[in-house]
């Protein structure tokens, strides 16, 4: 699929679970480690039951393959899928920079200690055990094989490689007369296998597909991918978060992108765009208008993986129709929900 | 084969050729990066057909594949192989820690210069286009596979995984009723996918192969691998290479594995070790005495690619039967000769 079909369910509004930083995969070797993804599963479930999305985003750092000996991956990328499968949720991922970073190997590994027992399963071919991450393109072709045809993500032309997610999804009116009600746009923001930058041609083919999809400007546009641009940086809020960002943890500085090619500015001439939505800092999940144009938003960490220790929960995303606005706040793990926040003015 | 055949030659030395650092596939992209395999071709045919050498060894480097974006390393380390290969000169390759770096994704690639023409070549499929290195095991399978039965490499068994390059070939004499000449220990000293150490389980199987295979110490053995240990800091000139040390340059300081797990200590309590040859640092090529045990060599630099711009070279050994000696010296591009030393005192 080049466009998705999602459809708004008649009278009531399209809502979608962000899920960011989840990081499974991590010291599989260790007790902990399996432990965290048990955790991360209750997150999601726990967020899933609470707020009945209609779609979810997985917004990168899924797995932590730096973390991840043998070329499996994969095996990881798929129980963090599986509460939004086995609930019938459609989804889409995009890729953060843990997603394909090399396995880096505890020293200790190598001295007598040795390797702990992840040894290569034995059916396993000389090639197959022999260490190789998994790449981006293998993690999303392994992702729709599994996926009772829900996965919505899709792999970009090779003219975007070394990037893999972005593709864009249209979410049509529950009126099949109407005009479609957004346009959601996922962009790979690098990092693990190149640098962490949106590149060149990425924004070329952003300026192409929203010109082909929305030349009026007419459908609202949300914009998702994993690590923040610099412009994050200019719209932080200082110590506490106050009025116009809504937020509740403002724990540490932004860590952007190490190269910027052009897409805030694309963004911000673009009016139909409301909001750009990334993870990559756990500490963070406050919203701040940019130039009065467009709103910057943090997702909220949803893993026990990962670095950091603040309570965990999910950006919820809400596009009603009639009249048009979009809603968004965060519901906790706990079930408690905070920083509403009205994404369209009109 | 666990053991190789190789034999000496009646009434002549065996005389190894060591290609150290030879650096190919470096920045393919603009001219002088090709132009350097053509002089590191150029050095190579220099000493082969000055020295002609029953045997090649090449000490890691081999290709800077941190350099190299697309699944082709086994390209350019056929390069590098080829002047041995052409003239029908057997060899035995390990690995150096940019054999199978990942690929460093030059950030300006990702700005609107975009990533100069090495497109991925139109008939590969999907997955093998897509950015991938190439994995230890695959460049030593590719070698064999077009070696013409010349390549002595082996792949070590999985135990010892995530190293590679660990096998020993036995030189038989001439005389098929006198035991055999040397031992040659080949072992992979990490760096690349992997930290920069020879691990315990290495330590391990040298223990088991050496006195399965010369349990009382009577053959030579000689010892190979690409980063110098620590022993190497503590026998380095200060600053002019004075006897007992020989060699030409010393221009920088050793640099040594991350860490170690006995290997030395290995080394120095078997009277049959007679040497160990390294590559590495590009702006040494001495031999030290070490303990009044053994020596501790460096190679020459022998490529055009990698840091340094120190003439190129090759260090050579000779393997004398009767008396039984064994020289080392370093033959130059330029066809020049210095360095001699004896590393037999008997």
């Amino acid at each position: 699929r080049t466009v998705g079909n999602l459809r708004v369910r008649e009278g009531s509004p399209f809502k979608i679970a962000i899920f960011a930083d989840l990081h499974f995969g991590e010291d599989t070797w260790t007790d902990w480690g399996p432990g965290q993804d048990v955790n991360s599963v209750n997150v999601m479930s726990a967020v899933l039951d609470a707020e009945t999305p209609d779609f979810v985003v997985y917004l990168g750092d899924v797995v932590t393959a730096n973390n991840i000996a043998i070329q499996n991956a994969s095996l990881f990328w798929d129980k963090a899928i599986s509460p939004t499968r086995d609930r019938g949720i459609p989804w889409a991922t995009l890729f953060g920079n843990h997603d394909d970073a090399s396995f880096v190997w505890p020293l200790d590994w190598l001295s007598s200690s040795g390797i702990p027992p992840l040894r290569c399963p034995a059916a396993s071919d000389d090639d197959g055990c022999t260490f190789r991450g998994t790449t981006r393109v293998e993690l999303i072709q392994e992702e729709i094989k599994s996926s009772n045809a829900l996965s919505y993500s899709m792999i970009s032309p090779k003219e975007l490689w070394p990037s893999v997610s972005n593709y864009v999804l249209l979410v049509e009116s529950s009126d099949h007369s109407k005009p479609p009600v957004a346009l959601l746009y996922f962009l790979d923001s690098g990092g693990g296998s190149y640098p962490e930058v949106i590149s060149n041609a990425q924004v070329e083919w952003f300026k192409t597909k929203s010109n082909t999809l929305n030349p009026y400007l007419r459908i609202p546009e949300l914009i998702f991918w994993h690590i923040p641009s610099k412009a994050y940086k200019k719209v932080a809020p200082r110590l506490w978060i106050t009025k116009p960002c809504v937020g509740s943890i403002n724990k540490e500085k932004v860590v952007a992108q190490e190269a910027e090619n052009g897409m805030m500015r694309v963004l911000e001439n673009r009016s139909s765009v409301k909001a750009v939505f990334v993870g990559h800092n756990h500490g963070l999940d406050w919203c701040c208008p940019y130039k009065d144009k467009l709103w910057l938003c943090f997702a909220r960490h949803t893993g026990y993986g990962g670095y950091g220790n603040w309570p965990r929960g999910s950006r919820i995303l809400e596009i009603s129709e009639m009249p048009f606005r979009i809603k968004t706040w965060i519901r906790m793990e706990d079930g408690s929900v905070h920083s509403e926040v009205n994404l369209t003015y009109d």
